[in-house]
Parts: C-alpha cells; structure tokens; sequence
C-alpha cells in the first residue's frame, strides 16, 4: 500500500525510526511526518523505509482530545474570545493544518487540536500573519501583525496571544509596544524546546498566555516560563524583556526590574506584582501607529573595532550605539558621531551592561558625546532603542526628545545615574 | 599670594565651591584640583576665584596616614611582594605622583598614600603602563600589559594588580587569560564610583584585590564588589566576567556559572567556591604570548539591519558574529558571511543571550551557518570570544578548531545544547 497525507505511518531511515502522520509534502524528494507531539521531521525518501500503521489517522492530536470537543466547537457566550496570531516559530509548529500548507487562517478546532488544554478557556479565533523562523523577522512583519492585533481587537477579542518564535520575541514585542494603544493584554508566547520533546514548555506557554490575554490588564507582554519547572509563567513588559539564555525554558526575564506578574499554571491565577504599574483593561482607547523608519541601525563598540564599521551609516535617519559603561566609545570616534549628527541623524546612546542607565554627565567622554550632539536613552536596552528609534522618527516630531521620554515602559524617567 | 601646585585651595567658579590641592596642569586655561577623596577636578582659570589655604600643603590622603608609616617603606621578608599595575580608570586616580604628571613607575609610599588601608599586607612595587579612559582601551596596550605583567612576576612579584577603568576591564582581562601563562594571581580592579564620593568602591576593591593577589591560587581574575554592601569581592575567571550595570558596585558579575571566589572584606580570607576549577600557585611555569591579529570584528545581528553593516569586514581576518537564539542570523545573511569564509576569515558564532551555548545543529538557519563554514564558540561570551578569535589567529595554527576548544576557562567543553 503506498503511503498517502493523512496516513499513521513508521518511517525507518538510517538507523533512526520514527512513528507519526504523513504530511503533504512540497517536496517530491522528501516525506515530512508529523511526530506525535507535533513537531515534523523531513526525511529524503529514496533512503526512507515506510510502513502504514494506519490509513488516513488523519492529525496526530485527535486522539488525544475528546472528539466532540473538537470537532464542532461552538460559540460559548459566557467566555471570552481571545485571538490566536501566528508568526511562525517553534510554538506554531503545533498548530497543524490539514491541507499540510501555511493558510491565511485557522480555526479553534486546529487550536484545540494542537493544545487540547486551551479547550474551555476561551473562544478562539485563529489567524496567521506569517510563518517564518523569528531570527528572519522583518520590521515590515511587525506592521502587519501590528494591523492584525488592531483588527481583532476592533473585531471584539477580548485578548490577543501571538505565537512567535523566541530569538526576536524581544525586538517585536517592543515594536507593538510603541505601535499599540491597546485596551486588552497583546500577549506574546513562543516555546523554547519544540513538542516533540518531554521538556517541551509550549502547552503551559500557550495556556498562560491565553490566561493572561483575559486578565485585566491592558499591556504588550510577554509570557514565558518564570522557572525551569512547569510552576508558573512570568509577564513582561515588552519592552522591558530579553532571552537571555540560548535554551533554557526559562530564558526571558524583565531587564531592569521585575516582570509585571505572573500565571499560575496549576491555579490559572493571573496575578500583577506589588508596586508595578501597567493599565487597566479598557483605560485605553484602541489605536495602531504602525509606521516606521527603516533607516535605523544598531552598532556594537568594542575595543579595537576598525573605525570603518561606522562608514555604512552615512545617509541613516537613526543609530542607537551599544557603548560601554555609562555609555562611551573610543574617544576617536566620537567626531564621526558628530558627523553623523551634522548630517540630520538621531544618535542615540545605549550601554552593553544592560542594566543601568546611561549618564553621560559623569566623564569627559560622556561630555563630549553629548556635545557632539549624542542623546542619551537613559536605561532603555540597546534593541528596544533600535525599535523606538525606528518608531519615534516615523511618529513623533521630536525624535532625539523622545529617546529621553518613556513612551511604553522602557526608560526609567528620572535622573540617577548611580542608583 | 598666587597659588601653585602643592597649595590646598578653595576654587568658586560658577556657585560651586571645591576645596583641594592644586595640581600642575598641562594645559594653561584650566586649574586642575586634586579633591579630598583623590578626584581631579578640572575648572577654566578665566572664570575661578582661586583662594590658597595652606601653601605647599602636598597631596590630599597625607593627613589621613601616620605619617612615619608612610614616609619610608622598608622591605618586610615577612610579606609578599604584589606589583601593582595601573592602566588608568577611576581607581587609578586615587595614586597620585607628587610631580602631578604620569610617571612610568611609582612605590610604595605613593600606594599608601592613595589607600593607607593597603599598608602592612604586602611589599610593594609599583608601575604604569597606560592612564587611559578605559573606553580607549586598545589592544597594543593589553600586548604592553601582557608584558609588565610577565615582567614584574619574573622580577619575583607574588602576585599582580591591574588597576582598570570598569568600562572594557573584561575584554583586557579576557586578553590576559589567553595571552599569560601565570604562576600566580594576575587580579583586575577597579572603581565604580570615584573616591570623592562617599559610595566610593575603591579602598575596599583594591584591599580584597591585593589580598586575592596573596591567595594559593594562580589564575587571571577580576576582583570587585560582590554584594552593593562592603561585605565582599568576588573574584571572576577573566573569560567569565561582565559588567552587567552601568552604575552599581556589584555591576560585575560571572556569566555562565559562579564566581570563582570571593574575598571577606572583614576577615581578609580568600576562599573558593565549591567545585570551582582553578589553577594552584606555581603550578604553571610562567610564559607570556602577546601576539594579536587585529583585523577581528565583532558584528551584532539585529532585526532589520541594513546588509551594508558586512561590507567593510572583506579582508579581515576574523569575524565574530552576536546573533539571536542559539546562534543565528537572517537567512539570507548567511551566503554573506559564507563568503567571507572562503575569503580566508575565521567567522565564528556566539549568542546575544549572552547565557547558554549556541548550537547551530537543531534548526534549518544553524546548519545552514555551518555548512557556510561558520565556526560555534559554545558558551563563550561574545566579547571574549573576540579576544580569543584575535589571540588565536596570531598564536595557533588552527584557529578555527580553537574556537571550539577552552584556552582559558571561556568555554565549557560539553555538547549539551538544551542544559
């Protein structure tokens, strides 16, 4: 019997045997099959052993779920609806599609398939902005996905989670940030190991995350593990949050201060620590400014780093300089960021520390940047700065001004430099 | 009465009053007032009220000494000798030459003058080699540091400090790792906070710093607060440090791991953290290889950077790339640095995480990388590994393979990605 999409088969290739449905595959040399925790593995089919176990067994996920849970889901009016957005990455990998390709559209039946777990937690609608590795995320990426959160707001979700993958979860978490006035939580979540694996994090990630896109808050965040166990996940401002761990699950953490809260996974708790400040549910009339400069770029001082690195930005509306300590480079070069200056560009200093604000008051250095015409982004983090820089000069009339403001949570609006 | 350098002096200029002793100044327009706590101060002639308090009153921290202790330092057998070598920072401002000028040594009347708290714990010898903001660290200057180092331990010293402006102190204490084969502690120190200020780190960083220096062990460390408290300095791997805060007095920190060790500023002991390698004193016969490759570069990945930031780096001979995740760029950046790779260069992977390994064989873009030819650095930070690719280049053969390898602590040799 030939193998045919939809079939349970077991695929023998080298040594290794894999057990799973077959899935359309674009590629007529190798087969794709979907593994039981959903992650597929593609497999060159002139070395391949294939075996049927089972005609048309249709998706893995099925028998997982109760039937009719899943197949007829109909519209509960005494829950929410939270809106589904992909992007791509390790997470979406769960979300499978019966036709085996990247649809413009999913449904809560595909959601609840691929984390059965969601059932009962919301009315799900489901939409696919693009399905691409993170690490290829483009800025016009996050215009539109800006465009498809304001849509399903306007559409009445009452909370929105984007599935994204982690290694530019920072970068557009903070785009929506400055893009967004949004009156419900924008919640984005991803997964660090994919499901096929024990470890994996993506079905707490996903049902936290849609936790947290009920809760009363108003906020772009970003809901990951908090620990390396299945405890809690922990909510970050988004522009306040960085992977800074390649792998763990618990890589994200708020920069510069606590998350804004956390989920509970066993009590489904959605609970905001003491002292932190975010906005209300419905405090905010519902709005998108998705321009941006794309004319903006991000350069890393080192020491010993040739001088040329700063030839190509001539002509850039904007640079956001990652400089050591307080914020400085070589003396050296700082006449060419006067240049830059001269030249119509914003400069903005950030530091490598990472935590900390900039002072360029302290040292001759700082002194002679800031004469130079270089604006200080006080304790912004460098790749939050790219992004509010490419916001602001699409945005605002007075970008090199609004470096130095808070515009949604990245700086730490006040003057001490030591504290 | 005019004043002259040696006076103590009250300068009004504006509505600030200072007090201190005049220091010569190399420049005509400007007074240059050492202050209480050691910090220079510099204000234009034109616009000083200048009024002498005690003429030729010497330098500040005289007063603060016993005078006999300080005058004439005798040799004690009983102690060891620790050379102190300073590169200029916040610390360094604190020793102070009688001649206001930067002089190519200085001894040890000088160093209790600076910091009386140092008397009775060692000989010492003294030596500059730079007074440099460390902003404008260059890499000839860590070469000339490799040697004062190598020299002032061949001519007996027990134990070394390198006194450094915090900004890029872990990219010379990464290119000392490399470059030294030590038989004894070679310990970073430096001040977050000038000694002026009633905050200041200084005294108690150089106190533990010397301290580490007499401790039975044998290793490149940086040796700075461990707690924002005066209880201790921890003592982190040269490859393994960080600046992690712009401002705080415990802004450095071990990534990766734990500090090595830590001094009690109370008990004055050295103690090593459980399970933490480290080299013994005299277990390893004393070499310096200070030859650097210059042409290395370090280029951070963000989200929409422009292709051109990867034009100038034709003809380097190494290229360290700070991507996302696990090691990752844009797809379509990929054949860019593959040709690189065939140009000649050494183009070598690390992480923006900055915790965690990259690994470059779980997802499409990372084995594409390494099809490009493009080389994982583990778990080494990215600034140290371009000191290392720099170090490399010039003293193994091949350097591609060392990048995998630990030479100096900077990597942890296991392939276990998700750990």
């Amino acid at each position: 019997m030939s193998p045919s999409p939809g079939d349970r088969v077991r695929v023998t290739h080298a040594d290794v045997t894999d057990e799973g449905v077959l899935m359309p595959s674009s590629d007529a040399e190798h087969l794709v099959v979907k593994l039981e925790g959903g992650y597929n593995v593609g497999v060159a089919r002139e070395d391949a052993d294939v075996e049927v176990l089972e005609s048309d067994a249709h998706v893995v996920g099925e028998e997982d779920g109760d039937e009719d849970d899943v197949s007829e889901i109909e519209f509960d009016d005494d829950l929410p609806t939270v809106s589904l957005i992909s992007t791509g990455g390790t997470i979406a990998s769960t979300v499978d599609y019966r036709t085996g390709a990247v649809t413009a559209q999913f449904d809560a039946e595909d959601v609840l398939r691929a984390v059965p777990d969601l059932a009962g937690r919301a009315n799900y609608r489901g939409r696919v902005v693009a399905n691409i590795l993170s690490e290829n995320m483009e800025p016009n990426v996050w215009q539109r996905l800006a465009g498809a959160v304001h849509e399903e707001i306007e559409a009445g979700a009452d909370g929105v989670v984007v599935m994204h993958g982690t290694d530019t979860m920072q970068y557009s978490a903070s785009a929506l940030s400055f893009m967004l006035d949004t009156p419900v939580p924008v919640v984005f979540t991803g997964s660090q190991r994919s499901a096929d694996r024990p470890s994996s994090d993506n079905v707490m990630n996903a049902v936290c995350a849609v936790e947290a896109a009920k809760a009363d808050c108003a906020e772009v965040m970003v809901c990951m593990h908090g620990t390396p166990s299945d405890d809690y996940c922990s909510l970050h401002r988004g522009t306040r949050v960085r992977k800074n761990h390649t792998s763990r699950r618990d890589a994200f953490q708020t920069v510069g201060g606590e998350p804004l809260g956390r989920v509970d996974y066993e009590t489904e708790a959605v609970t905001f620590a003491d002292g932190r400040e975010y906005a209300e549910r419905d405090g905010v009339e519902l709005d998108v400014a998705p321009d941006l400069e794309p004319g903006v770029e991000l350069v890393k001082f080192t020491p010993g780093m040739d001088p040329a690195a700063f030839d190509y930005l001539d002509g850039k509306a904007g640079v956001v300089v990652e400089g050591t300590g307080l914020g400085h480079v070589h003396t050296d070069r700082i006449p060419r960021l006067g240049e830059l200056v001269d030249e119509g560009a914003t400069v903005v200093m950030t530091s490598q520390c990472l935590e900390g604000r900039v002072c360029d008051r302290v040292y001759d250095t700082g002194r002679d940047l800031l004469d130079a015409g270089v604006v200080e982004a006080g304790d912004t983090l460098p790749g939050t700065a790219k992004v509010k820089l490419m916001w602001a000069l699409a945005n605002v009339e007075d970008p090199a001004d609004a470096m130095g403001r808070d515009l949604a949570g990245e700086l730490t609006e006040e003057s001490r430099p030591w504290a």
